[in-house]
């Protein structure tokens, strides 16, 4: 007997992963662990307060977390200023991606993205029977936000994805340059503001709220150090939010990861050290790359792209930092395929990190030399 | 300007949820606490080896899980005496429910439960267009197993959903009978067996692998005490397994939970424990019903359902209880609605609820005397 065909939608689509996780890649490379700044974790761990609350949580983990995160969600809004209605917590922006598009797409209908932006989004498009176009990269990594809406437009889209900074190239648009492409943005489309690394910029230079199209959407996966947590949110209007309540699953997030978000919220030293830390970081890796001759991107994020210059000089220098322990990973689609994006990591992880790139240009350089 | 609408599907649907959490119903009793026999958590805590482990991997609560729960596939799969390739690892059976209805119902396919199990089932059933047919239980709480498979060879049903031991009736179909209902399953039809409570049976009496139309759905919430962690498993044949993986959320499971999850693995004589002591509890809750005059139906969980004979009587029972502090709730369909489902809880929050329970049987009986 044969098992059960999948929906032909499902069945067609390939068995892809956004991500082949560092876990696999290091067993794969015949090593225990790897110098991981491949995946914009944070190198500075979670915040003190966040592990005290999560470690005196912890035995009471055979309980199921509250459903609502009434108590995280409240906390929330007054930090954002909006109403509880405003807020619905997921676990990760994973989750929230998939609520919005589960809600919004519709089988057959366009969404639009940059090429090569955070795959996740994408996988859920077609996971859904939607239909993704795509807008590329300037050279510079910056988002042709302008160009993202007018495609929209072009192709009654019923939802852009916009990362802010982006992520991979960590290009950002102020405040008002974001304004004024919104005004735009036609009124049926829903606009996903992801500010994973929203945390790594200037505030004052985040988007105002209100607009009723836009759903940003947070997380606690970067600045304050609890990606293996699985917990972020978004912020939207009453009504897209209760959309999300509609589809969400109830119990979808870690009893202990909601105790230590709302313990994150008030380490906000800890949180502003790590910002601090993660812009020295940047500046590090433009010095590294200024030492060694490789010119590398302008970002706002927590991490950085040394510009390889072709893809294959690229792909070539992710395997031989793969190969020297470090696990990196590039932009997939181009003009910015010819980059290799390496996250901030601690001093002693970046001065590490610069040796084995200096070890690695070596190796590459003798295979394919500079353009 | 209006926030853009969902699609018309999702719209249609009201901002119904499976569960109203304890939380908020402490908030509404003015409560700062309840005495928690409502969500069959369990009432003995994490495994000693869990939280250990726990307690050891939250300082790396700053890195993502694996993306393949390699580790601990690697386990289970030894544990069932299967290939890793029949096992995938969810954010408990809900996030697994929703990855098989997604893989395999389609927009007005038709699933297959009884009437008032599982709410979340349905949940993800009508949020995914689908549409449920549902047999009713017996009085005394079995599942028609049968009526259920005829039902969905009539209807070309894609998917049946079946929990054994059964949530909230708590009754169980052993292996044989099982299997010989199975023998009439329709080939193109995804069989759910939910066994999240099957800890609490005899393992020998589960079912035998190998019927590629089965997915097993097991959980840590239940006698691992893990429900807060948000982590369980499904094993199926290796192409539905691909096909969860085409769907799933890559960062589906929290870090901690993974590292809980195999911990508790091993804490073989903590959790052989619980289920002693909730089959103590179990025979505490039938003595204590037939002292009140109680019947009570028979269970294989971690529950009892307490026999008020009406909806209304049990209805009132359940208010009475919160209003006394206890949180219980009550299967939703006929017959069983006159039921009120008590979750076993220690020794001492036994006694406890005996005591809140005769008193909320005295007004409650004034009110609505037994027929």
């Amino acid at each position: 007997m044969k098992p059960p065909k999948a929906t032909p939608e499902i069945e067609a689509l390939p068995l892809s992963r956004p991500f082949v996780g560092p876990e696999e890649l290091a067993r794969l490379a015949g090593r225990s662990s790897l110098l991981r700044l491949g995946a914009n974790e944070s190198a500075f761990g979670p915040p003190p307060r966040a592990l005290e609350a999560m470690r005196r949580e912890l035995p009471r983990s055979a309980w199921y977390g509250d459903p609502e995160s009434l108590d995280l969600r409240e906390r929330l809004a007054a930090k954002h200023r909006c109403a509880i209605e405003n807020v619905v917590v997921g676990a990760g922006i994973d989750d929230l991606l998939g609520m919005i598009v589960h809600g919004y797409l519709g089988a057959g209908g366009v969404a639009v993205a940059t090429a090569g932006t955070y795959p996740t989004f994408a996988y859920h498009v077609v996971t859904r029977a939607g239909r993704i176009q795509t807008v590329p990269y300037l050279h510079d990594g910056a988002v042709q936000l302008d160009a993202l809406i007018a495609r929209a437009r072009g192709a009654g889209a019923r939802i852009i994805y916009f990362a802010n900074p982006d992520n991979p190239s960590g290009s950002f648009i102020g405040r008002k340059a974001l304004a004024g492409a919104l005004e735009s943005l036609p009124g049926d489309t829903v606009f996903i503001l992801d500010e994973a690394y929203g945390d790594f910029t200037d505030p004052s230079d985040l988007i105002d709220d209100g607009d009723p199209r836009v759903v940003r959407m947070r997380t606690f996966s970067k600045a304050y150090g609890l990606a293996g947590a699985r917990i972020g949110y978004a912020l939207a209007a009453p009504e897209i939010i209760a959309t999300c309540n509609k589809i969400r699953i109830q119990y979808n997030v870690n009893r202990t990861a909601q105790f230590g978000a709302l313990a994150a919220l008030d380490d906000v030293l800890f949180v502003a050290e790590v910002v601090a830390e993660v812009a020295r970081g940047r500046e590090d890796y433009v010095a590294l790359g200024a030492r060694l001759g490789v010119a590398t991107l302008s970002s706002f994020a927590n991490f950085v792209n040394f510009d390889l210059q072709t893809r294959e000089r690229a792909e070539e220098t992710v395997a031989a930092l793969l190969r020297k322990g470090v696990f990196v990973r590039k932009p997939g689609a181009p003009p910015i395929d010819r980059c290799v994006r390496v996250t901030v990591g601690t001093a002693v992880e970046r001065a590490e990190f610069g040796e084995r790139l200096a070890e690695a240009l070596v190796e590459v350089d003798a295979k394919l030399p500079r353009p």
